[in-house]
């Protein structure tokens, strides 16, 4: 990840720090625990999805066991939310908006690195969207709960998308900044529509509701 | 697994296809997912055991991202099962025949691929074990289940006597389509019987149960 | 591990044999599991840590996988606990003194492992303890609990405090028997110590009750 354009470092250090955050609050939320468990969950949100790509891609140790940037990202994330857990409950809005930035960011760079990594567009686009829910997941399994990712609205699809557009411009030779942005751009505003409109996707014929929910979550 | 006979790839590749359908359809039943839930939970299953397999041999990118055909299968299995979700739900018998299908065989190439990885006797035998239950066990962690491999009807057993089958067979340089089959095949009837007898594994001393249960799961 | 010394070796397999039976135990206090359930937890409790530190540093096939011993003492510690349930459940102390050994052990195996493998300081520490509580943690998440490194009793302080002395003491050049069993032996301390006052890491501020806890879990 040495190589990487300054924005793009910029965004993938700010989505690691938003995640830590943003794992950290939910641990907070979902459950009392102290705050070793507090900052290991926020911890493990901002690296997990990392980590996964490294380990399926055979890049271990893991870049982001590598750079100490991430780490304390992660860290400094989680104390954060620790400290200020009772503020920043308030601030449901921001904190969804910060995740999706991650989201996005985790995307793109899952999927380019993957493809570096010389694996084919399918599981190039599929690594993308691992490394942007992984980190979500593992928080959710900890906790005891059904990860997002399974369970609501648009999560994985604009991941989808933005993994998708970044491939194809690897394939097309026009990968750079602009296409990286372009493709983040996408996987958030997706994201942030669905949240906005507490959009899901489809859910089998027999289920007891569908399409939309009164709130987002 | 370029060279892997033909007959023995299409049970893989069926293997793949069952086990998609099969956890699709059991995150259909357990808890209320969206599509992309229940389908993600559907290549889970399917392609879980074969990458936790392909991680701890060494063999990364697993097999499974460097071939389209597993992906789409397991894709597909899973597209289906949340098509028909009703109409599947009254067909509990075929899936529990294809889940043991998918088991047997899964035991048989994850054994035998360990080996070929170099993995002695008992590792490769034990790698055998997870690449069959592997898949499920993520797909029961995920829905918040206790994984079945842990609690019910000799579902791990069987996947071990496919395992230790196939690993004598290597070690005896008698390996080859007639003894996979032979290996599979013991699998598949010793877990049919289990289902069928509604046999379990023997439980504690103190336990409050023990031995047969009412009804198969 | 081929160069360890005797003593740490035997610390090594002993850690290994006791988180056998302390995930034996766990699983069947928790829930109705019957024998290759419990047995399997054993394992995974016992082996599990080893082969997370493993896959993350490159060095797979896992260590525990190619040397028998872990094997049978992992699988001996489950099938003991299975076969003595009723009476081992009265044995808690020494179970809770045999899990802090195999904490404090794997915590000084773990970083020591991972330097050797080049990681940094940083991640060194950080293998050390996931090494030392990654069994329990999959033990925990397998039946559906938080796990205990997230919420309890200064379980992954202890640990860090082994790991930080083990990879000082490599960096410093003076690591060696002596410096393994002090860092192993303060880790050991500190988690009796927390056992034994009932003592937590801080709890976030709006939490509902913070610091002792009346009984030690």
């Amino acid at each position: 990840m040495s190589a990487q354009p300054p924005l793009l470092l910029a965004l993938d250090l700010t989505g690691t720090f938003v995640f830590g955050l943003n794992g950290a609050l939910t641990a907070v939320r979902a459950t009392r625990l102290d705050v070793v468990g507090v900052v290991t969950l926020g911890m493990m949100t901002a690296l997990g999805g990392g980590v996964i790509r490294d380990v399926l891609i055979g890049s271990v140790p893991p870049a982001t066991f590598q750079d100490w940037r991430y780490f304390a990202l992660a860290f400094g994330g989680g104390i954060i939310a620790f400290a200020l857990s009772r503020r920043l409950d308030r601030l449901e809005m921001p904190i969804t908006v910060l995740d999706a930035v991650g989201l996005s960011v985790f995307a793109v760079i899952g999927a380019s690195k993957a493809s570096e990594y010389g694996l084919g567009v399918g599981p190039a686009v599929l690594l993308g969207v691992i490394t942007a829910v992984g980190g979500g997941t593992i928080r959710d399994l900890m906790i005891g709960q059904i990860p997002t990712v399974l369970r609501s609205e648009l999560y994985a699809i604009p991941a989808l998308v933005a993994a998708v557009i970044t491939v194809s411009a690897l394939g097309l030779d026009v990968y750079g900044l602009p296409a990286a942005l372009a493709a983040a751009a996408s996987c958030f505003v997706i994201r942030m529509l669905g949240v906005h409109f507490g959009l899901n996707a489809p859910r089998p014929p027999g289920s007891a509701d569908t399409g939309r929910e009164g709130q987002p979550r």
